[in-house]
This record gives structure tokens, sequence and C-alpha cells, in this order.
């Protein structure tokens, strides 16, 4: 990926944490990370933390049922001091805020995309992503992780008989990363700090064959141009892969 | 534009209304379409209907007081038999859904992309999107009617002195058109038979000089490869460029 | 009509829209307004227009299953800029305000008053009266709306073999109109201007037969006696009639 | 009143409870019923029991401060076992319902159509109304039992120095009650059998001078023509004179 | 009871109402309070006045449904003017607050403690607490006047032989006290001024064999010792003994 | 403690997890756990784990204002898949349940029982306590670990001026257990399969010197008599001293 790099000519530019523009933060992915789920995973993408679970439960909601399809939903939150300030439980505010339902519906929709519902059959799996420490990349992180918690849970539920086979069901992995462009500089994986300050935002999520699921780009505070897209992409791809690869390592083991 | 549908090698391909791949549907926008806001729109593409509202208010909200930054923001709403089924409202249910809040937030921050909030000055524009009815796009369709209502609405602050200058607030202008890979091939604005049916969606929000504000691509039924990221950006590209000829032709208009 | 206007000695007023004391609004009642409701009209009164639609589902909500009758019911809301200043979402408030509430159930009320529910049989039917624009009467051109998307909603239903006759469900037509005493002076159908100024208020639903439905008279800002009552009732009988002739003139197009 | 009898012909109809049908149930005011609000009143009008409290605040709501005006304002509820069958608490289901709304909303503008606001100045009393038994007629009752309540409230005032005099507030005295046609008598002071059973249901607030304050008469059954209409205010007069004659009683003790 | 006092030296303390260290408020038990649920009682402790109501209604909630087991649950909530100042209701809020919750929930446990669900069979019984008016203690006088609605409520499911024998459910009696420090100096049975001044409160709830069912202690503003703690169970038994003494007096009338 | 378990005669009693009738799980306490909040705790009581942060913010609410007076809050929740079964997010449900509100209430209590809030000024601590996996024992391990959580943010608020001295802001430590007779015998600090089984179930939050601060104790499905209260306080004392030992040797560290 030195390539990259030399098309940016960015070689020199130091990121606030030294890293470079196509480095992704360091990831730890730790598998049974509580008891009770079916898929339990600790991701850390740098400092930020998110606790994926995923349930596995016989039976679909009502309006799926006798469809022969199984179903994959997802719920992400953050608890209240996962931020700098603390914010307002959502639970106590009595309802869910904009954001929280737009990160939720796209974990939904990423995991929904490498599963063969027929092959899940009437079955269910709920995702479970609440974000212990935020630092920027939350839901793409709860996007990777969740991959791995699903994975766990789909073994579990092979191996106590509710599907046939945890592979055929899987029609490839995913994971995601975000990408944007700071200070005119495209840059992978933003920590809050560069979050914060990017004039365009992308998160990417990719399959393992290299296609896409979801992307979504924003230049709320300055336009993208399809050149700077393809730059972004390209950066993207790298960390996908790398991403990738950690969960693989994190599955091999035990 | 007969280049991007050579290239897709799809001449010969009937959608269900007749048009061809790369073909947007007639484009009505009506303005003034009320009396009491500032900016009031009624945009048509094809039987999808939005009407479309600005509201201009002096002054921002607290949290944004005293930065002499203005702030723009839109909610989204269907009413109840815009669609072929009933949808209960989500006043009655008393909680809005994922859905609405995913659209409410993607119009906001497309007519945040192409306003400076210096310029606009600590003055509020609230965007009222409410679905007549609905049959695909209705999203891109609330972002093409909006920049109307908004362009409105800053010319009217701009006579009743809120304003210096409405040009000077806004940097560009911006359309949003949907695209999606049907029975694998390419097409331009979905109605709903072909988005339910579509693999992979798209919303592309762009500015009359070519650059992207939002960029959402979804592959829940199928990822989607660079390849065909890059014939579905030629296709919204074509079609933001009719809709801003006919946001144009619209407010050349009395 | 001249006696009442004679009865009153006022000849000489003059109403800010330059009407007589005893003269409705232009109304304007247009079907087949948009596509998907089995009822679909924009009513038109004055500067008020409403958008009614009207629902019909097989089969009644469980307390009323298997007792042979149908059901009708109806929601009312407002658009946030129907109004001068814009009103909040009652949907992002997460609750129905009262006003909104009592004019649903009025609705409601108006038009079980002409149905006969064992002629409907196990079938409801839901209305929608959403204002576009409020000029003071949204809920008496509701009420008028309303009945005639009924009226298509049944002729629906028996064009489907879901029930028998449409004639039969209806045991009359209904229609309602507002009056008021406003500077002492009895007036017919209030805009904004002259209900916000009006001592006694009251809205009247009338069959075509010339009964009363409802009759709601609220005299906040000064009592009215019986006589005041008489003319008023006068007034309403007079509109009714008028929005009566109104509905069976666009009831018979097409 | 033999007269209203005698021009039904009804002299021979027997209710359920022996009443002739302008016969009111027995009424009892019991002022001071608990020791904490300004004012606290129980109403009992047959079986039906409200208690009704009114609570004096120097300070008006925002919206009406600097005005110089005050605001009248009242609260309905149910308890869950006032009925037959046990209704679930509104708070419990996290919403006010409908008919709720609707009486709170008639309740305050009864007593406000009493009221001089200017002699109020800016303060507030708000009325609340907790019915502990129902048997039919529970708004009227409230009305008429909460007038009693807010002079005790408007005469603590005057003792504690917030206004000047309690007499110059009210404009005149303000009672109501219920009447309707059943198996096409019309009757005065509906129990719950009654009401029920009701083809047409009316409640008439009505001032000491004889004029009216709220008229609301619904007819879902069955419309009423303007003859009937008669005949019931004629019912109303009568039983909204017995109730202040008991409003003064009340009122003259201690 | 002369013991307890003397232990704690405190003779000559003069509670502001006059009452001893160890005594009771007067206590009123009356039955039939309301006609319509199958118990109904107003307990008076003092001021404080709370109308309890038991409902009996047959079946279980669906998780309980096939366990041949019965289920009694309470909820309790204060009117708005029980207190000095008005408190908002929890319906116009939109939520239930924390201290209903926490006593809904005391009562109902206290409740099932002295119920044998097998005998109650599959019967729900809903015990409803609402408070006149406050003066302290609402907690456990609820406790305690629902008992004696839920002996009545059985009493009429065994006549309307729903249930085989009423006193076959009941394994024991029930009531509760409240006991205090108030500065230095254990008291029984808290008025408000005193509860608001204590720093330590317990609430006990009782069997008529003497074993507690629900004992809640509350250091806030100074823990208590062990010892404290004695003195405090030694006041709570004798006060619960004199309840349950009037508890059998009110049910043995009629 | 020799003595209790003779005193029990349960030397020979086998609990599932090996303990004795009086032996604590084994607790550990990490502080830092995360980086944002002024106190991160994350304690692990056997397979109990609760993440415990303190917020600290200058200021207090509206009702404390110019009272000189410092405020201590506390929220408690449960992530979806603590538990066995998942459980369905109270932001999801839109509001809080009974359950949650009693045991946020009872960690502030504690908290606020060992904090002199004149020492603390207008200064505000927020406690979160959210259980990563729950086995019995949540609220208890809540309130010990809280306090920890609370000693650091005092520590941060001294360090960085926002008060005088943290040592003066408390005025001993607090930690809580549960305690339960389960099968007729008393024990120890109860996990998921011993509380459930429990008879009766105590909650005793105590301070360094020893004295009550908290005590719940309900017996749902077997009263207890003093005698058991005796047992039940002696394993609470033994636990607390020994809880407050791991505490302070948490705090001891760096």
């Amino acid at each position: 990926m030195v390539e990259i790099t030399d098309m940016l000519g960015e070689r020199s530019i130091t990121r606030a944490d030294g890293r470079k523009v196509d480095e992704l933060r360091p990831v730890r992915i730790t598998r049974h990370f509580t008891d009770a789920p079916e898929g339990s995973v600790l991701i850390e993408c740098g400092n930020t933390r998110v606790m994926c679970t995923a349930t596995f439960t016989a039976g679909v909601p009502r309006w799926r049922k006798d469809s022969g399809l199984g179903w994959v939903t997802a719920e992400y939150a953050m608890l209240p001091r996962a931020t700098a300030e603390r914010t307002d439980r959502e639970s106590v505010r009595g309802k869910i805020g904009g954001r929280t339902h737009e990160i939720s519906r796209l974990i939904g929709r990423c995991l929904r995309g490498v599963v063969d519902m027929k092959a899940l059959g009437e079955n269910m799996i709920q995702i479970d992503c609440d974000v212990l420490q935020a630092d920027g990349g939350t839901r793409t992180a709860s996007v990777t992780g969740a991959y791995v918690a699903l994975v766990d849970a789909l073994d579990w539920a092979e191996k106590h008989h509710h599907i046939r086979s945890a592979k055929k069901v899987l029609t490839d992995c995913v994971s995601a990363v975000s990408v944007g462009v700071i200070s005119g500089t495209p840059m992978l994986d933003l920590p809050y700090v560069e979050d914060s300050a990017a004039m365009t935002d992308m998160n990417v999520a990719m399959t393992g064959s290299g296609a896409f699921i979801e992307l979504q780009g924003t230049a709320e505070h300055r336009p993208f141009t399809r050149d700077e897209l393809g730059t972004l992409l390209d950066l993207a791809e790298k960390g996908n892969k790398e991403l990738q690869a950690a969960q693989r390592e994190a599955l091999a083991k035990d």
C-alpha cells in the first residue's frame, strides 16, 4: 500500500497519533468477552471499544413467519460516558435519537448482506453493539466486531442443531472502516479528533471478495470530487482487507 | 447520454414504464404551492409527489447562539395513505421510526452542504418534506424540491432584510437522484416497483459543479463491485444534471 | 337567504374578504387527488385546503370482531407549515395534542352518523384528514371532504365485492360548517382572522335531511343567548345545504 | 317545570331509577373535602362522584407573561376503578387518550367563560377533576363542582392578597348538565345506563344568566331535529338552574 | 408498650401533633367506599387518606398461563393536589416516576407475601392505591388499606364461585407502618413534617404472626446503628399490631 | 466468622459454586477501566460484572441552585445480553421499568449517605452503573463499585481545583452486599441461581463504621422472623467488611 501514499504525495504528513495516512489504528478482537450470549466480542480500534453480542433465537418475527427465511437485526447504543461529555441515556429521554437509529440500521444491513436467509431458516439473530468508549469509527468497529460475534452465534446454532451448517449461512465476511478528507488529505480510519475536523467523511463496508455492501459518504462541509472518491475507496479497500485479516485471526483461535 | 446505454449494452431493455435505463421520470416543480411558508414547493417525479416547505426564522437554537452562524435542518414524513397500504401515523405510535430519522438527517445534510452558515448569520431554516404520494425516490425528490423551497425562503429573507444576500448564502445548488441495479442492469431513478426489486440501491446528491454531497449505497441483496459503482455514478450524474436544469427552470419563472 | 341578512339587519356589513355574512367561501372539491387510497379528495374552502383519504380494509379491530358490524374512524393532522407560524410535528413531540384528538373524534362521529354499520359488515374505513393549508374551518372542511372520500371508498368496495351496496351503507350525506358571532354579528364560514376574533364559535354538522349530527358551540369569550343560537343555526343550515350541493356536484362527475 | 313534561307527553314514563324525565339526580356538594388545595370540592350527582380541586399559583405560563392577564386551565381523569370494568391508567399507557383530552379542554373553556382574566391578573388557577366513581355525566359534574372549587380558591387568593377582589374575577356562575334522547324521549341528567343507550347526547354549560358557554351535541346513532334540540335545551336550562341553586347553597355555608 | 417509651427515655418528648413517640395517628378504615370495585376501601391515617380498590379478574396475564397459579399486582398514584404544592400528573408527563414505580412494587410484594397463589388459581387481583391526601406514610397506609380491599375482593370471588375459599387464599394478614429517627429519637408513624426531617426512615410490613414481609430502611442523612434498628423494629411491631386490630375491626362489620 | 457458620449449624452445606454460606464470591475491582470519565471502575463479583462511571460536573440542577449544596445521582441499566435471555432495551421500549428505577434510586441514596453536600459545594456527580454481565447481586456490586469511581472523581475534582478536599466530601466509605435465606439457610452474596430460589432476599449497604445506609429485605415467598433477620445482618456485616477491604486495596494502587 506504499502506492497510495505515493499517489497522495503525503509521505511527510504526520497524524496526531503518529500514523501514516493509510494506516489503521491497532485492532484487537476478543471473543467470548461475556458468557451468556451465543456470540460475544469486544472489539478495540485504537481507543474505540465496542462490545458486540449476537443472540440466536429460534423463530422469526410475525411478519416473517412461514417464509422459510431467517432474519438478522441490530441495535447500537452508547454508554453515557463513552464520550468526553456525558450523554443522557435514550431510555431516560424516552426516545431513540436519529443518529442511533441510523447506525443500528446500517449495521443490520451490513450483516444481512453476507447472510443467506434461506440457509438460516426461520431463525433470528439479534446483534447488540454497545460502545464502552468512543473515539471515532464506532459504527464501523461495530460492523467489524459484530461479524465475528455472528460467526460464533452461528457456530453455536450449528452445534445445538438449530441450523445445519454455519458456513452455508454466511456467503462472505464483512468489515467496515471510515475514511475521510482532513485539510485536503484523504486518510484511513479517523479517530474523533480527525472525524470532527473532516470535510468529507465516508464509511465503507466491504465483503471479503472486495465488493461493497454499504457506502455512506457525507460532505456537509465541502463536496468531494469523483477523483477524491477514488482515493478514499482505495484507502477503504486497504483498511478492510487488514480488518478482515484480524477477523480471521481472531476466529482461528480456540 | 447515448454513451451510457451503449456501454451497458442495454438498448433493448424495456422498463415497466417504458423508460430507457438512463431516463428520468417526468419532473414537475410547482413553486408557491401554499401561501404561508417562506418557501413552498410541490415536486412531482413520476407518481412521487412531495410537498417541501422552507420556514425562515430569525435566531438559532440555543446550542448555536453567539456563534455568528446559521442553521438548516429538515424533517421528512409520509402521509398515511401515500403508500398502497396505509401506514400508521408516527404521531399516533408516539415515536419516529428509524427510516424517517435516517431520511430527515440525509435531507438536512444535503442542504447544509450548499449553505454558507456565516453568510446566513444567526438565522434558522427548517425544511419540511411531506410525501403526499410515494412511488419510489421520495428522499431524493425531497432534496431536489427542498432546494427550490430554500432558495425562495432566502429570497424572502433578503427582501425582508433578515439577510444581506440570498446568493451569498448559497455556495451551489444541490439535487439528488436514486440509481440501482435491477436484475443485473444499472438504472436511473427507480420507481417503487424497481426499487423493491433492486439488488443494489444508491442515492446520490450532487452539486451543480458535479461534486458529491451525499452518497448512500446499500447492497443488502447483492454486493456491488467498483465497476458497477462507476456506472451507477455516471447515471446519477446525468440524472442530477437534468434535475438541476428543472430547478433552474422553475426558479426562472415569476 | 336574503331573509337572514334582513333579520340580522347586517346588509351593510363588509367582511374582510368582501363576503356577505351568510355567504360561504368558494368551495372546490377534487376527487382522485392521489392514486393509492380507495377514496382521495382535496377540499378547498377559501384558503383552507385539506387532503381527505378513505382507506377501506376488510375486517374490523379486535374489539368489534364477530359483531357483524363495521367501523369507521378518523385521524386529523396539520402539516407543520399549514399555519402562519410553523407548528412542531406531533410525531416529534411524541404525543398527540388535545386539539388534534378532539377534532379526530369529531370527524369520526360525524361520518359514523350516516353509516349503517350492519350494511357495512365487518369492514373498516379509516379517514385521514391532513391539512395542507389552514385558514379557519379546517375541521368542518375535513368533515365535508371526508364524506366524499367515504363515498368513493364505498363505491370501490362495492366494485371489488367487499360490500353488496355502497348506497345501503350510507343513510344520508353529511357536511359541516362553522358559524360564529364576530363583534356582535352572527356570520357563516369563518376564516382564521374572524375565527380568532369570534366571541362565540360553533361547528355544525348536518345531514342532507337537515338534522344535526354534531353541534359544538363554544363561548369562551362571551356567552351566547338562545336567540343568537337560533340565528347561528339558520346560517349553518344555509351553509350546509350549499356544501351538500357541492358534494353532489363533485360526486356526479366521472 | 311541569310544562316540559306536559309538552313531551311523557308523564307516564318511568326511568330505571324512578325519576321523571325532567328531574335531576340528587346533588351533593361538599366543600373543603381535602385540606391542601386552595379549593377542594367533592360533588356527587347520583352515583357519580368527582373530586374537584382548584390550585392557585401566582404567575402565569411563559406564553402569557407580561400580558396583564391570568389563566385558568383544567385536567380531568378517572381513577382506574371508577368504572365497572377497570380501565388502565393513562400514566401507565404513557399517553392521554382522546376522550380525556376532550373533556379536560371542555372544563377549562367553561370556567374561563366566567372569568375576567384582567381582574385575575397574572395568576393561574389549575382545576383538577378526578372521578372517584363514574355513573354518567362525569364531565358535567366536573364543571359544576369545579366552579365551586374555583370560588373557594379565589376567596383564598383575596384573603392572601394575591388578588383584589374574588367577586370581580367572576363575571357569572357556571354549571353543566347532560341531556339526551332515549328511545325517542328527551331526558335530563343521564346516568350511565341511559347515556349508553342514548341516540342523541348533549352536554350544556350555562351561566347564571341563562346564556350558553358550551353546547356539545352528538348524534352518532340518530340525527336530531331542531325541534328536539329545543326540548333538550329546555331540559338543560331547568337542570342548570337547579344545579346553580345547589352551588349557591353550598357556597353559603361557613 | 410503656416499655419502649421507657427504654427510649423519651417520656417528655412532645411531637408536633401531641402524640407519644410510640403512638399511631388515628386510623379509620371505611369499606365499600365506592360501589364498582370488588373491594373498595378508604383508609385514613391522620391526615393521610388513600383510596384502595381491589379488582378481581378471572384469568391471568399471558406469562402466567397454564401455571395453575394466580397473580396479585398493585399500582400506586397520587392525585395532583394530594400535596401542598401541586404535582404534575404522570399521565401528562407521559411517564411514571421512579418513586411511583418503587411504591407500586412494594405494595404488590407485600400483598403477594400473604397470598397462596395456588389457592387463588388462575385469577388476578389488581390493587389500586390512589392518594387523595398525603401527610406522610402514604405507602404504608396503602398496604394496610389494600389488605382489607383484598379480603373483600376474595370474599366477592368466593360468593361468585370464582374461587373455592377466600380464607385458603390468605395465609396471614399484612399491614405496614413507617418508623424513623427524628433528632436522634426513634418514633412511630411519621407525618410529613417528621418524615422530611428524619435522619433515618424505615417502612416495615409485617404479618399477623409478627414476621417481616418488607423492610426498607433508608439513611440518606445519617446512617443508623444496629441498636437503633432494634428500637425501630420494636416500634414497628407495636404499630403493626394496632393496625391489624383496626383491620380486623373493619372486617368484622357487616 | 467461624462463629456464624457454627451458629447456623451449616458447616456441611455445599453451595452450587462450592462456597461456604458466609463466603463472598471473588471480587475484582479495576480502576481507570475507560479513559473519558472522571471515575471509571469495572467491578466483578463472581460472574457479575458492572461498569461504574462517575461524572463530575461543576454546577447543580436548577432546583438546587444557590443552596451551597452539591448533588449526587445515579442511573443503573443492563445491557441486553447481560442476562441468559436477551432483554429488550428500555430505550427501544420508550420507558424505564420499575426495577431499573428502584435500583437507580437505591444506588443514589447509598452514595449520598456518605457525601457531605456542603463540602461538595455546588457541583454534581452522576454515577452510571451498566451491567455487562448479570449473575445476581448487580445492584449491590453497583454500589460497591460506584463508591470507588466516586472517590476517583472527587480526587480528579480536587486536582482540578473544583473542590478543596476530596476527603472532606466523603464522611465514610460505603459498600453493599446481598444476603438471603435459601431452603431455610441464611447465606451471603447470592448468585442468580440462589437469588431466584431465595425465600427471603435482603440487600444491605453499610458504612465503614458498620452502620446501615440502606436495608431492603423482601419476603415475597416466606416471611422472615426477627431471629433470621439477626443472622442475615451478621452475614451482611461480614461481607461488607471484606468488600470494603477490597475497595481500600483497589484505591491504594497507583
